[in-house]
């Protein structure tokens, strides 16, 4: 292992005297975030712009589940016509049956279904917001310098545009790949694989037929989940024809992964890859948690979490964890809001929320047992430890496959879950040394980036607002029709010439034989 | 303008100190440079690793023009079939005509067979160095981590192969676009121009049709260059069918652009763009040039040099530029090697060398005079410089095109300079102030980067040396032909399949209506 690490020389630093950056100046930013685990990542965004001196003011819609104020930034709350009730009640919608019946290919079109109910909903909250007049008033009038927001849903993009803003994006993805077809990003159906596909970046026929299918079905997908959306945008902007149109006018793009993580494909010149965000802050562990993993010995301890949405399960499921939890030899630390049965095994500690990244910070973390968001998977990746997956809704089945194909990870079903299975999958990953290995490794290409996601994130932000842009990164295409993109124009024009030209020889020919025979004739005659 | 400039947080220390890249150790480098211009930025490369204590062995020809032996770096000299006089005979060829024809479309025919012819030569001396067993044998026992190589020649990519070492290309390009082709980088023509074809990335109809003749003529152009290139690989390795295969292995690509100089378009994960990595390091100007710089007034001064490679030109050429710098206000600095006609006015220095980029660095310069060679364009575009440009070769036209269409240069043509012509574009550029702007903009974009060059590419050089390769990075398009990459089999499966449901569909459907009236015919009957 070679390698100078990252101590500027004496050449470096007069490249950042000389060039580099301007100073120190505060920048107005306007954030809308989007609710629920997205807002968890760029919170951390949110809170460094914030220390590095911005003006930063977030729009909370009244009703929400996890955006709430703060003393770090400015909040200003905006009224939606949807109660808490109606939001919880929407988003438990998603969380149907997830226990109860395996997943099939119709739970496709459902999830679509339950996206669309629930974007619906966050489509009114922006209706609303944008109808506030006195609102937008005061917020035109504050001048913002960049607008950062979560694509995923539209109202960020839509304040961009009205105030004549730069929009940044910082997203993990949309459905239907909405951000690469925005942002003109060839993604081959032959080795980039569809969500949902099951496929990884290396495929057999049959599975590049599938993910050609799969690429038809998300484009007819695309027009479903973004109705709303495309109606939204027309409604309040006259210049604009879609959705896809206003995201296309985006500066830059924030995505929340990079290769270790996703299969490698054509990427943007306005894209800057920033996963793992999340877990480069580390705390030490409480008094009492720092006792507990302690004295795990060298069995180690377990992490299991389902994510920030998901804190409870079916009392018999729980039943069946803690049964495996019994039987194996490391000590568990298991965010879970449920009844604990009263035999429950000593070497659990059941607690309403963890120290997630802390925890799987500490060298005797073994396993992770997560659903597969990527929140949880970086902070895996980032402390090299192995996971267990219990893959639970929209990215999730795909993240996990990545990691499995990968070696880092087992994937089990929550639907099925027993714990012969959940004892045979730890016993496994922590006997078999390959898992930990190949989650060290990843690990520690994950680390061995240039600049550090979370400040990589604030240079683009600030650069845009220095710039009022990154006009320099987008690409032409955003100015030609699909037709034009692929040249079908140009080649259509081509086939007719050469065609005539083919047609005309042809006649040239034929006119000269017929000349040649008729004079041959003439001479026998 | 706004921004935190590049100051690291205390959480930057802190992801620095828990992850980032690994502490310092030397490595073992193997150079193989191109000979002329390129060679200019690679060394700059190659001084930092040796800076950075890496242990850097260059392989030189023992007949070169610009690569020379140094106490910075070990070098090994091999020899080559070829004399110096064959050399300069065969770079000279390049010149051939240059300053009294205008170029034409022929040109590019011409052009192509003298780089067959040069390419050759080199390749020739190549397989001397292949066929040499105990230097060979020496270099393979040496252990290298890495070749540093630029691709434009075979030879690095084919010992990076033999030896089993990853690559590190570093390079502007290649002709016929090879290295996006190698790297599996999409180039859609409708939006992305071929060289030579005087397009940019906004093109209507008829400058897209010609973009597409061009991508046919280049991919046939492809073959003829390559020709050599391609022998020789399949000369020394049986595993490897073409230059562009082995290629195709690079484990990562430095760029030497980037989107102040390019046309945004896709790219690919494992390259990184480093343009401006010769402009980084400034000195102080030596005294007479300090005092002759400063005496130019409000005026300012010109810096005119046609490259490393031309340092002459026909005395008539020379008196036209002689009489137009009699006729502008601004002193004029020269490198020129040629004779000076007795009555050359007081405001022209000629040199036979100039310390170009400290040069464009003063305040006072104002227009800088270059052929266009990625050099010189980015030690102007750095400096903030506009640039008056008379284009010789090689990519040079496309260069020029480019920053004239950014309006921060203006174009002239070698073959048919005058004085007045001369004077007026100078004229023109020295009054018109959106050169200059326009150009500032340019330089502040360039600047602002989160990694500077020459740091970047000492990164990624170590990190392929720490992880021997960066094999996250590489797309699995590399494992398939170009009719699978393009989906072809799939879409004919599908259509096949298509057309098979439909006529059986119709056959039905006919059957049903045939019955139908059958049975009509007889109740009626």
């Amino acid at each position: 292992m070679r390698g100078s690490g990252w101590f500027p020389t004496l050449g470096l630093l007069a490249w950042f005297c000389c060039f580099g950056p301007r100073p120190v100046e505060a920048g107005k930013v306007l954030v809308l975030p989007v609710d629920g685990s997205h807002w968890l990542s760029m919170k951390i965004l949110v809170k460094e712009l914030v220390q590095r001196g911005h003006d930063v003011l977030v729009l909370v819609p009244e009703t929400s589940l996890l955006i709430k104020s703060s003393e770090n930034y400015r909040t200003e709350i905006y009224q939606v016509p949807y109660s808490k009730e109606d939001l919880d009640g929407n988003f438990n919608e998603l969380k149907d049956g997830l226990f109860d019946k395996p997943p099939t290919m119709a739970d496709i079109f459902i999830n679509v279904e339950r996206l669309v109910t629930f974007t619906t909903m966050q489509v009114s909250g922006c209706e609303s917001l944008l109808r506030n007049q006195p609102l937008m008033t005061r917020l035109q009038e504050q001048g913002f310098e960049v607008v950062l927001t979560d694509p995923f849903l539209p109202c960020g993009s839509i304040l961009s545009h009205l105030f004549n803003v730069p929009a940044v994006y910082f997203l993990r993805g949309l459905p239907c790949e909405l951000d690469l077809k925005a942002n003109q990003c060839p993604a081959p159906p032959s080795y980039v694989p569809m969500a949902f596909s099951g496929n990884s970046d290396v495929m057999n026929f049959p599975q590049r037929v599938k993910n050609m299918l799969m690429y038809f079905v998300q484009s007819y997908m695309c027009k479903i989940i973004y109705r709303e959306f495309d109606r939204l945008v027309t409604r309040h902007m006259s210049d604009v024809q879609s959705y896809r149109e206003l995201l296309s006018r985006g500066a830059f793009w924030l995505l929340r992964y990079d290769f270790t993580f996703e299969y490698p494909r054509p990427v943007m010149p306005n894209t800057a890859f920033i996963g793992g965000i999340n877990c480069a802050k580390k705390a030490a562990l409480p008094a009492d948690l720092e006792e507990f993993v302690n004295g795990s010995g060298d069995d180690g301890f377990i992490v299991f979490t389902l994510g920030s949405m998901v804190e409870n399960m079916p009392e018999q499921k729980a039943k069946e964890f803690f049964t495996a939890f019994g039987q194996v030899p490391q000590r568990v630390l298991w965010r879970y809001n449920g009844a604990v049965p009263e035999n429950a095994p000593k070497n659990v500690k059941v607690m309403k929320w963890l120290p997630q990244n802390d925890l799987l910070a500490h060298p005797k973390a073994k396993v992770f047992i997560t659903h597969g968001g990527t929140h949880g998977i970086y902070e895996g990746i980032c402390n090299g430890v192995p996971m267990l997956m219990f893959p639970l809704f929209g990215d999730q089945g795909d993240n996990v496959n990545h990691l499995v194909h990968r070696g880092v990870a087992e994937r089990l079903g929550i639907y099925d879950v027993t714990s012969e299975k959940v004892v045979a999958a730890l016993k496994k990953m922590t006997h078999d040394k390959s898992y930990k290995e190949k989650i060290v490794k990843l690990s520690q290409i994950n680390q061995d980036r240039p600049v550090a996601p979370l400040e990589l994130s604030v240079f683009w932000t600030e650069f845009v607002m220095r710039h009022k842009g990154a006009e320099h990164l987008r690409v032409a295409a955003h100015d030609l029709n699909w037709f034009q993109y692929h040249s079908l124009d140009v080649i259509g024009f081509l086939a007719v010439v050469l065609l005539t030209v083919l047609w005309a020889l042809l006649k040239c020919c034929s006119c000269c034989i017929r000349r040649c025979l008729r004079t041959g004739k003439k001479k026998k005659e």
